[in-house]
This record gives structure tokens, C-alpha cells and sequence, in this order.
């Protein structure tokens, strides 16, 4: 017996300032919707035959596996951005990829349009489509911006 | 179905020596008690009625959503940290916030007090009480500092 | 009930160039077998008994525990290495050790061997025998060393 493969999905991001920078991630969790749950990252593949759910319903504390990225700044002024991406073949996995970095969501969503494109041409399969999410954030004293998709049941 | 929910926690911290930062690593957790375990990292809700119990008492191997703390430093004289804590609701989940950094376990136990006062403000959640745990070292040659919520069943 | 403990093992190893560190990382995972998991990293013990297996014959996306070291860089004609290592008893669990760093395999692997000495020293286990591997890589422009221990069922 595996451990049991994920059969939902979604993407959710967020932006938020705090006292601390695991504090600031944690405010960015809430803002984002996940923020009471336990992740559990992971690297990276959408398993077959998911299914996208616009949001997550299930308890807090849950064990959720993860696939995120995320940046911390404490330089007031700077502009902060993550981004996560899922690229979709027809008819079996899918693979997800995230960025983070100085910059805005859109520039962050083109870097992980450009890494999933490189990702399907190293497993020679087709790309039939993808779905992004990202946030960005100006820094005042702390902050956080962080991308995900998490996977469930 | 969903990974199951861990329903039992401790806090455990230790520090110690080693030859290298992992061995380092390896040592602190050992004298913590969970050595010899698959510590699963995870992002930090204590699940609702999860029951405190003293001890771990599960076999080698097992895997341990664990919320952690650690520093590991090569620099001798250097005085490092880690400390978690937890915050309790009289009836729902409770949030778990871990630090490290260079200072006093005492220094370690005041910034996580700061942190979950955030996180439940942030959550408007009343904060019941908190448990902590926090472990020092002063660096020899190459100390690690570790302090963890582990979650079982 | 406890998360099942993984009963099956495998090591792997594996470099690549990407034009993203991630995409390098992703490439060094297709490489060694495992692109098409979702690993969730552990804290790096082998389950008493588990079987080593040649290769992993397991669907993708599946949540596979594994321990893992990597090391990305994009200073091209820098040498990076990453390794992993398996120190066994006779009749208990076994304990994983991993590097990263610049240097050759050889090099990673001793430094591995090093390591797994010590942790069975610290846990004053008789080492009966180790499995070690490695991959080497001279950077062009992005490129990642990786070296793990799969563990599944």
C-alpha cells in the first residue's frame, strides 16, 4: 500500500506583512486560504486524472501535500512576487513549478510559463494547457509573498 | 479519504556537537529523542483534540509530521537557539511557531510567545495557554540546536 | 494508526543543466528515475527490514518519502557533487546520511562515509555494511547534482 495519491487540487497565493518572517508567511497562509492546515511539501507532479476544485474544504490540521513557493523580505520598498504554475497534458500527469523572487506577479507567472514549457520538453510530452497563481507584495517592514497548489482527497 | 490527522504531540529540544552540520543535526536530534525517526516537515497546526503525552513510543522509522526549529553553526564561541511553542483555543486547533537564531533558549521562548500572540490575533482566536520547549548551545567546533513539535497517532 | 512505514528501498544519483536551478533540479530527478514522484523529504532513517529494490516501479504523483541531498549552481566550470549513503545493521534500522557540495563523487562519497560512521557511533549501533551513490557535474551554465534514497511500498 502507498501512501495514498492525491485526487484534488487547487491554486491559491497571497501577499501579507508580519512582526516576523515566519510570521508574514503565516499571515500570507491565512490570506491565501490555507493557513490552518498542515503542509507538507512536495515536488512537484499533478497525478493523473485530478481533479481542480476551486477551494479546499477540508479540516484544520489536515496533512496537505503541498508544492509551493514563497519569499520573505524585510527591506521596506522591496517588491516581492511568487508564482506557481500546473501544466496539464491530455491524458496523464501534470507537472507544477514555482518561482519566487524580486518582481511583479506577472513577471513571476512568465517564469513559470517559461520552466513548465522547458519541463514538458525534458519529458518529451505535449503541453495542452496551464493555470497560474501568484502574488505580489511591496514591502513595509516584513513581508511575504507565497504561491501554491495543494493536493487532497 | 485523507492522510490521517495526527492525534498526540510533544515538544522535544536538544543541541549538540558533530563533525559535520548534519551529523550535528543528527546528534541534537537523538538527545531530543527522535533520532531514529523519518521527521516529515510540516507547516504548523496543532489538529484539534490532539492529546499531549510525555513521550514518543513509536518504532524507528517511523514518518513524523514534525514542526521544527534548528540552527546549526561552525563558528566556536557562538551561542545559538531553537525554541517551539504552542498555542491552545479551549476547543479547536492550536498553531505552532518555531525560531531559531543566535541567543539564550530564554531569548528563543520570548520571540515564540511574540510570534503565536501574532498568529492568533491574526486568526482572531482567544489564546488559552501556550506550552514551549527550547534548547542552547554554545558552539565548540560545530554545534546544531533543534527544537520540535512532533505529531503522532 | 501510524503513517505506513515505507517497507522498500532504492538509491539513485543523477545531474543535469536547466535553464532554471528548478529546471535543473526537475532534469536531475528525471535522470536518476524519479522526475515523476512527489517526494516528500525525510529525516533520513531506513526502516527495519526494508527490502532494497533495483528500481522504483511505482505511478506518478505518488507521494514517495525520500531523503535527499542536491546542490545547484550557475558558475559555469564549477564542479558540484551530491551523494547518499545507507549505513546497515544486522538486524534493526539503518540510518541515511547525504552531501552536497563542490568536489567530485568520490569525494561526496567519503565525505558520506564519514558521516554514517559517526551517526552509528553516536548511536553505538555496529555498522555491518553501506551502499553509497553519487553523481558528479561540471556547471555550463545551471546545473544540479542530486543523490537520494527513495523509500516506498
Amino acid at each position: 500500500m502507498l501512501l495514498p495519491t492525491p485526487k484534488k487540487f487547487t491554486l491559491v497565493a497571497g501577499a501579507a506583512e508580519g512582526a516576523t518572517p515566519l510570521n508574514a508567511f503565516d499571515n500570507a497562509l491565512l490570506i491565501s486560504g490555507i493557513g490552518n492546515l498542515n503542509l507538507v511539501r512536495v515536488s512537484s507532479i499533478l497525478p493523473p486524472a485530478a481533479q481542480f476544485v476551486e477551494s479546499l474544504d477540508i479540516p484544520p490540521g489536515s496533512l496537505t501535500p503541498t508544492a509551493y513557493g514563497y519569499i520573505t523580505s524585510d527591506r521596506p520598498g522591496e517588491q516581492i512576487a511568487a508564482a506557481v504554475g500546473i501544466g496539464f497534458t491530455d491524458d496523464t500527469f501534470g507537472v507544477i513549478m514555482e518561482w519566487e523572487g524580486h518582481g511583479t506577479a506577472e513577471q513571476a507567472e512568465a517564469e513559470v510559463r517559461r520552466m513548465l514549457e522547458e519541463a514538458f520538453r525534458a519529458r518529451n510530452l505535449r503541453l495542452s494547457h496551464m493555470m497560474f497563481k501568484s502574488a505580489e507584495h511591496r514591502v513595509e517592514r516584513c513581508g511575504c509573498a507565497f504561491a501554491a497548489v495543494a493536493l487532497w482527497y
